[in-house]
């Protein structure tokens, strides 16, 4: 039976909302582990809450429960779903949010989350995180089958995640997001990399910033080197070697990215 | 038993005295649920830490113990409390930092704590977080009886807490606390505004901003419009649709507010 | 059997690493205990990692499985290392990070932490965190022997932790930390003020800034005064009652201090 619960959120750290959604899975399920990912999407952030999810999710063992919260369109007509991904529980507003995993692992089953029996009692109209996400999280890891949570979808709500265009000798990409140390992470896979080689003759360039050869590590540069490599999320990323490459170069997410050789 | 110890401190996401405070309750009951309520509470904030604990607590299940540190006097002969609400239990400095919830759900019982015997053998003058309300905290956890703290005390500290005043065609109250979001949270809870119209005929007026109406949701409007509605704590907010209200307005925690009709 | 495991890093609050750390640990140990004692470390801030670890860690009970990572090495020929130090476990890359704790608690076992049997079966050259530092945390909560995880090693790295100079009537020391307050935490630990009076006498300098006296705890002074206390870290330390001491004067890690009488 299920007994991690994972959240991830825009409310912000240390938000009495993340609290409260907490108290409402512990009054249902006390014996339950909670695992925070992250409550530090940029609010209302949809695209960035879906990578987060998709990198994180990922190393959860099978059966967790994970719910997201980033939810512009509360109180609206767009729907709360659950879907079975990769052995896992989902459970997030249907804007796009879990579309990042979906389209590396298909959902086997999607669900739109319609049964009020298994909701709070009194619903607000702008926090359903508190009043349905939490106490559902909470009762499928006491054992509800998902099935009962309402009817059956085809399929999620999608966003446009451009891949990355892989020609004879020229990739172009672009950064898709920036992690805590300022590192540029880009859409393109190592998988496109296999046969890229690694020494002067290859270029990646983003904006007007050009850096030449795919390194394995970051200390293999000197100090405020401008490096590429493949990172520990399995695809190409820019770093600057003991600082802050997002900070240093003024870069964002969107980027564009080209790796020519 | 009680096996959920909740934290909400001013002492900073991060900080090593959270952790140190976490350290000693899992020395004396290793068994024992965390969860951090808040610990970004601007520092030394009695009346923002007062809110927060009122807001979050009440969402956790009877018998979660309430740890709060906001504790500017730590040292000086301001009292330590227990207190007994709601059917749950509250640890703190005897400053207002539980008055919020008391107005809400007067205690059962309140308690001196006193008995050094449940505090850590070497008390400092600047922490008794880590090393009196942390053991107490886990002493509970374990069965320990609130009675043998100390010595009763007929009531709490208090604070200042202004109602909103409510008259025939007007509701005048205040700003009271600012969500992550942004969002501008009022001393006007919906009981209030059982008899206000909803549409057009309502002003909503903070400093020199207006709006008119009330509605239910965020999404009710176009982005960047200025809103007020119910929000999820049952009081009336004021919210910029998709942006932050407290950035774009410049409006703080204090600022009046006006409801016409 | 250890169930706790602490994470100490530099991700960054909220970072998605952190938690694919923890979705690591649990696959391997659903039922372990996780405690984050800080990932608001200063991006490849060695030392302050090696502090706050050191200051955080001695709160826990016996057998807590520590696990830090602040790596800018990472990848490279930089060694990780288990230490087991009073009476707990600790893991970590060999650049420093437990010296501070070594100082203080030399450890009784180090082992250079080599056999990948127990790591992820791929290992990036980017974030050993995951890769190595997690399941190796994770092994050992399960009752793994420390003895197999690689060869012993004579010592920890060490970095250079100066100690305060103490002469018949004057302490030479400086700043070593500043806390979430903006408390300036000074090296000069409390035995080294044994005989050093604690009224007018006595006068502390940090940079330009002097204060006279040694207090017992911040309110004895009013707001907005600098004063010098023994703070609850057992060192002496220098604040602003109120306010922001390292904000206020503009004072950093690494000021000298000295205390005359």
């Amino acid at each position: 039976m299920a007994r991690i619960i994972t959240l991830t959120t825009d409310f912000g750290v240390g938000s009495p909302y993340v609290a409260a959604m907490k108290g409402v899975i512990l009054s249902i399920h006390a014996d339950v582990t909670l695992v925070d990912i992250s409550h530090a999407i940029t609010p209302q952030d949809i695209r960035q809450g879906a990578i987060v999810l998709a990198e994180a999710a990922r190393w959860f063992p099978p059966e967790t429960i994970h719910v997201g919260v980033v939810d512009p369109g509360v109180g609206t007509s767009r729907r709360i779903v659950y879907a079975h991904m990769a052995e896992q529980h989902f459970l997030a507003p249907d804007n796009g949010l879990l579309s990042r995993l979906a389209l590396r692992t298909p959902p086997s089953t999607i669900m739109a989350v319609t049964q009020s029996e298994f909701w709070l009692p009194s619903v607000s109209a702008t926090f359903h995180g508190r009043d349905i996400l939490a106490p559902v999280a909470a009762r499928l890891s006491l054992g509800l089958e998902p099935s009962r949570l309402g009817s059956p979808l085809a399929e999620l709500q999608q966003l446009d995640w451009t891949e990355a265009r892989v020609s004879a000798n020229k990739i172009e990409g672009a950064i898709e997001s920036i992690d805590s140390f300022g590192n540029l992470i880009t859409n393109i896979p190592a998988d496109a990399l296999t046969n890229v080689p690694r020494g002067e003759e290859v270029a990646i360039v983003c904006d007007e910033h050009e850096t030449r050869g795919i390194f394995k590590t970051y200390a293999e540069q000197p100090q405020m080197t401008l490096i590429a490599l493949v990172g520990s999320s399995g695809r190409l990323e820019l770093a600057i070697v003991g600082d802050s490459a997002a900070i240093m170069l003024g870069v964002r997410a969107g980027a564009p990215v080209t790796v020519t050789w």
